[in-house]
Parts: structure tokens; C-alpha cells; sequence
């Protein structure tokens, strides 16, 4: 066996990485996902837990044997991962909880968890000799892949509901993405972008076609393994939108567990708004597998997707890991942000908070203790959507430029 | 000696730390900047290369024994510095210059270079028992001290001009920051905070006071230097409003030549915003220098300031040390931004593309080569002011949701 080779989570059969691009040429896109899968001796003989730092220059090309590229090929030039994991005693004194692990991912590049995959599939597109790579989003997966094409000298085509708020499309602008605001819902412009990037010959960076992203996403979960020091928390809680994010920490445990460097896996817990619970539905519903499109809203927008094209990974691994699931109104999502921003210091976006959210849900039901270890994954900076906080945040009085009347307010306030 | 005392620029008196809090007694607030001084011996013998590495899970505090703060001290729980430095080899080539490196300091935790100042004085402040911060200001200095003292379970009052944008409010909000919108200009926001906060005796975030603050800004230049192997730039570009950060990477660099870790200081140059030049006319005047005062307006609102209070500094050290100035137009500024984010992949807020925009005009002028090596200090995030783009950018155009009509719009556009 090679180092690598792609198996299609449907049907079963197995690729070398030469005969296919994206999906199982026999399941189509959305039922034919592929993984990659490593020669488990591979993985016992060649990796070793001394190879790995806690803050790496090299950010997640540090694991690079662990990813299914070519050594010491072509790399984008940002310095992507290396994001820091901190040990919130603050949080954990105050719910009583033995250890609250919080992985700060929107310290990324363009500033969120997506770098990750985007950093792989610049990568391998370069590798596979593309000069242009194309995606449909309206958010963190296009400004990073606008992002890092930037920084690499190649052409980003990225097309977008023409609804799309103008802060997002202005940082892909900003970046000199060629942005195409398509008068149509989202599943059209994911439907339209599919059609035109494979003609055009573009690599293309949709997280559900291509089963490289995922590998990517995976070094988040290789990065926390290394900071706690190959100690795994008992849960870690991931926000879901399509899939992937969660998968990929499956993906990244399950790979260090064949490797031989963690015994065992922990629990993970994927979080979805209420009003996009898509995934879960899916996997409720139980085997076999099959999508379950609803019309979805949240004001989590990374994750409000009513059509996931990335579920049947996210509900396998669950499946065969004993994962749980928790959904969390946009009540809970944005008392999140607040309370872990004055907590920790960490601003996330209302999709970074889910996750938070959905631990504190499990919380009141009891199921920690004093000596459960618990991390949580913020997949996206709060300046990202700084309009959903005030939502709930209170306005605030303009004083008089008087001393006595500013002592006095501040007296009122407190 | 101990290992260090405070010198007033203007008198030359010289305090131990135990005797001054912000500024020298006998020439008031705004003359009387205080310097922090290191023993010369203690800085030959204890400073040596080899404590320091390119990236450290310590942030900044792995410069410790170069920070006026006790040793082994409590320290707040953001991972602070640790930003990385680009070498733009698509920059370098297209200009035509030896080396461009560019630091990006909007990844810090709360997504820009101040939190290497907030995190010294939450430092201080524990150190010295306090348990209440405060500043005036609207900018990154407050976001980045609410993120701190949100982390470190301290209170922050932050004064700021009810004008303020709401996006910048939300984030000091968020982070449960006591904010105070004062009806009345910044100057008198500042005022206010100083007769309050010192009366309630909470400790004091302001700049151009506290000379702490600037000691923890120098980790940008300590950071520089280390990522560089000590090969220190010819040139670098740092933007000015205020002055502090200009005089930070000044101090430094002149800490790491007293301590013989490098032999020479690269040539600084501060970049100002045409509307907002009041350190460069208060320079070009000559000595004494004096402060210029002005009604500024830039494009630049993180070093818009018409009143700098901490312009004594930057004018000292950039004479010292036969430093440059330059101005340059909002457009440019406007301009940079772009060009920045499009070669590099690093988008920056408007105060932080100035110091590109600062360098662009010096290679304009042809006095780079293409051995001449470069660096430029972006401060801040593009996330905290995306409007500032927006003036440039071309508005997108609507294309419906039909695939020939897609394909024409992207033929045409290219």
C-alpha cells in the first residue's frame, strides 16, 4: 500500500490518489464522499510524538506527514494554525468543572478554523499544477481561500448569494478574489460554481467535494493532542454547520489513535443551532444515513445550513466514535458570546460560541464533575459579525462632559 | 543599581520605581515622560540570544528579564505576541527590493499590537495590587484592555467620546468592559479619566502616562529581531499617531544594542497621515521640541490624534538615532490596504497599511536597492474597520442565477 488512499464512505471501494479528484465516481457528490486513509504501518513506524511542538514555526505543516501532500512540497506562505489552546481556570472555578480547555482558532490567518483546510487545498492544488481554485460561500471558507490564494499568488473565483452581507464580500475584495453575487439562494450558487469550476479546469475548495479539506481541518485536533501533551480532554465540543469541522476532529483523534500516540478517543460532542439541525436530524433518524434538507435559520450563519452536503462523514464517525449531539437555541448562542468573552477573553463569532453553548446545555444537565476535563473549539473570530452581540447588549447613556455627572453615572452603574 | 529606574526626558531627574507612579513630578503629565533605564552591566550580563526562540508558548513574557516587571510574576492568560513575520517574496520581487518583511501584529488576541502594552499593565497592575484599570480611548487600546482584564477577572472603565463607532463599542462591551460615553471630544474623555481614575485609584492605561506600557510595545522589535536571527532590517516602517509605538520599537532595538545583542539600530521611520501630523510638525520644528497641536482628520482613525501626548519620546529617539519621518494621503493609505492584503494575504486596518503606504512613498523616491532589506509593522486587524475598503472598491454587479449568463459575467470581468 501507498501512503495514502481514498475510500468512498458509501459504496466502499477503494482509489489510489491518481484515479480520483473529488468523489466516488460510481455514489456521485453527495453520497460518494471520500477519505483518506493511511497505511496503518505507515503511521506505527513513522509517527512519533517527539516530532511535534506546542507553537511550531512551520503552524500545521508540522504535521505534515500526517497530510496527504507531498513532502516539503510548495506551501502557502501565512502561518496558519499554531493557534493557542488556553487553560481557563476562570471558567472551571466558576462551574466547577476539573478542566476547561478553550482552542482559540480565530487567531488564524483570515481569522478563522477554515484556514485550515484552505492552507491544504492552495497545497495540493499547486502540487496538482492548478493555478486557480474556486469555492461557493458567503463566509469564513471564502475570505480564507481568497486569503491564502492571495498571499500564494494565485486566482481565487468565488461565488456568493448576492444577499451576502457587504462586510463579508468586502474582505474577499479586499483580497482581490474575483467575486461572483449570484441573484439566487445559496444552493444555486453552489450548484452554478460546481459547474463552471470544473469546466474552467479550477481546483476546487468546497469542503463536502473534497475530501483533502477535511485533512486540513484535522490538524486542529493534532494541535490540541500536542498541547495537552498527548492528554486528551474527556469531551470536546465542536459547532456543526455542514459537517466537516466535526469530522475532522473525529478524523484527528482516530488517526493519532491508529498511529498509536493517544489510547483512546474522546467524546465529541457536535453542536447545531436549533433552528439548523440538519445533521442531526440525519443521524436521528439513523442508518442508512440520508440527507435531511430543511429551510434553515440561525443567527449562527456560518453553521445555518439547511442542505448539508458533508453529513454522511459527520454522522459515520459519530456512529462509530459513541459521539453525542446538542442542539442550542440563538438565545443560548449569544448569551455564549458574551459570557465567554468576560470569562476568557476569547471574542468568537456566533457560530465559534455554539460550541460553548452546547457545553454549558450538557453542563445543567449535570454531566460533569469536578474532575471532567472538557475542551472547546471557537471556530471564528467575534469581529466577524460584531452586529449579533447587540442583539442582547444593553445600549448604552450618553453622559455630559461634567465630572460630577460622569462620577455620579458611574456611582448608578455599578 | 537596581535593575532599572525611571528618567524624566525632559529634566533628567532619575526615580526608583518605588518613588513614581506615571510621570515626573516636577514637569507634569505632558512633559514629564518617564523613561524606564536598565543597568548596562545587568543588560551585558543577562540578556543572551539563546534565551529566546522565533515562536514561544510564553508570547511575549519569554522577554521578561527585558520587562521593568518582577520575575516569575502573575501574568494574564491571552497568548500575547508570538505574531508572525513574513519574508514577501511576491512583494520583494515585484518592487524590486532585497527583503520586505512584514510583521502581522493583528494577530494578536484582540486583533491588534496594543495587547503587548495591556498585558504589561494588567501585569503591573496585579503586581502592584491593583484590581481596576482604565483608559481613555475609542480604538484598539480599549478593546485590547477590556480583552485583558476579561481574561484576568479585573475590572476596566473605559472613557470614551459618545461619537465612538458602535462596532467599536460592541467589543469593549462584550468583553464586559464599564464603558462611559462621554458627551464631549476625546481630549475631554481624557481629562475626565484622569481626575476619576486616579481619585478612585485604579490603575492607569493611558500611554502617553504610563511609562510601562511602552515596554511592553518594545516586544514587537525584541520579537523582530529574534525572527530575523538578529539580522536586523535596514529599514523599518512603523505608523505614528500618538507616538508610543513609534518610540517602542526605537527602545527596543537601542535595549538590545546596550545589552550587545546587535551591533547596530536600523533606520526607524514613522509614517503619519497628512491630516494628522502633529509629531512631524512638532519635529520638524526642531529642539526644544514642543507639542504641535492640530485639528486632525485621517481616514486612519487609529492615528487620527490632533493632541499627541507622547510625541517627547519620538522625537528624542528619532533624533537620537537619526530616525525618518514621512507623510502620506488617506488615499495611499486607502490604496495600500489593498495592496497589501492582495500580495501578502495580510489584511490591515487603515493606521496599520499606513506604515506600507509610508514605505511605498520612500521606494517612489528610488531609495531602496535590491540588496536593501525592509520591514514593515502592521499593528491592526482589516476586521476592525471594514468600511475603510469599501471607499475604493468597486460596487459588485448582480448576475442571475443562469449558467451563461455567469459564464459571460466572469468573461467579461476578466
Amino acid at each position: 500500500m501507498k501512503r495514502f488512499l481514498l475510500r468512498c464512505l458509501h459504496c466502499g471501494k477503494e482509489y489510489d490518489p491518481s484515479e480520483v479528484e473529488y468523489t466516488c465516481p460510481h455514489c456521485g457528490d453527495r453520497m460518494g464522499t471520500l477519505e483518506i486513509v493511511y497505511d496503518p504501518d505507515y503511521l506505527k513506524k513513522t509517527i512519533k510524538k517527539e516530532h511535534y511542538e506546542e507553537f511550531s514555526p512551520k503552524g500545521i505543516w508540522q504535521f505534515e506527514e500526517l497530510l496527504p501532500i507531498r513532502e516539503n512540497g510548495w506551501r502557502p506562505p501565512l502561518l496558519v494554525g499554531n493557534t493557542p489552546l488556553y487553560d481557563s481556570t476562570n471558567l472551571a472555578g466558576k462551574l466547577g468543572v476539573g478542566k476547561i480547555f478553550i482552542k482559540d482558532d480565530g487567531r488564524n490567518p483570515t481569522a478563522s478554523f477554515k484556514d485550515r483546510a484552505s492552507a491544504v487545498a492552495v497545497a495540493k492544488a499547486v502540487e496538482k499544477g492548478y493555478d486557480t481554485l474556486f469555492c461557493a460561500s458567503t463566509g469564513n471558507a471564502a475570505s480564507s481561500l481568497s486569503g491564502l490564494c492571495a498571499a500564494s499568488g494565485l486566482e481565487s473565483y468565488i461565488f456568493v448569494p448576492a444577499s451576502a452581507p457587504t462586510a463579508k464580500l468586502t474582505q474577499l475584495q479586499v483580497y482581490g478574489a474575483n467575486v461572483i453575487p449570484i441573484d439566487g439562494s445559496y444552493d444555486e450558487a453552489f450548484d452554478i460554481s460546481m459547474k463552471i469550476g470544473l469546466k474552467e479546469n479550477w481546483y476546487c475548495r468546497n469542503s463536502a467535494i473534497n475530501p483533502y479539506l477535511l485533512e486540513g481541518k484535522k490538524t486542529g485536533a493534532l494541535e490540541m493532542a500536542v498541547q495537552l501533551n498527548w492528554k486528551l480532554p474527556d469531551f470536546v465540543f465542536v459547532s456543526v454547520g455542514d459537517g466537516t469541522v466535526l469530522s475532522s476532529f473525529y478524523k484527528g483523534f482516530m488517526d493519532l489513535k491508529e498511529a498509536k500516540l493517544i489510547d483512546k478517543m474522546p467524546t465529541v460532542v457536535g453542536v447545531q443551532a436549533e433552528g439548523a439541525d440538519a445533521v442531526i436530524r440525519a443521524y436521528e433518524k439513523g442508518e442508512p444515513f440520508e440527507p435531511e434538507d430543511i429551510s434553515a435559520f440561525s443567527v449562527a450563519d456560518s453553521i445555518s445550513v439547511g442542505k448539508p452536503r458533508d453529513f454522511l462523514k459527520a454522522c459515520l464517525y459519530t456512529k462509530r466514535n459513541n459521539g453525542l449531539f446538542v442542539r442550542v437555541s440563538d438565545e443560548e448562542i449569544l448569551d455564549s458570546i458574551i459570557e465567554l468573552a468576560k470569562t476568557t477573553g476569547v471574542f468568537a463569532e456566533p457560530a465559534g460560541a455554539t460550541a460553548f453553548a452546547g457545553f454549558k446545555k450538557l453542563h445543567r444537565k449535570g454531566l460533569f464533575t469536578d474532575s471532567t476535563r472538557v475542551a472547546i473549539v471557537i471556530t471564528g473570530n467575534g469581529l466577524k459579525d460584531l452586529k449579533a452581540p447587540l442583539k442582547i447588549l444593553k445600549s448604552l447613556k450618553k453622559v455630559p462632559a461634567n465630572l460630577d455627572r460622569v462620577r455620579e453615572a458611574i456611582k448608578n452603574d455599578s
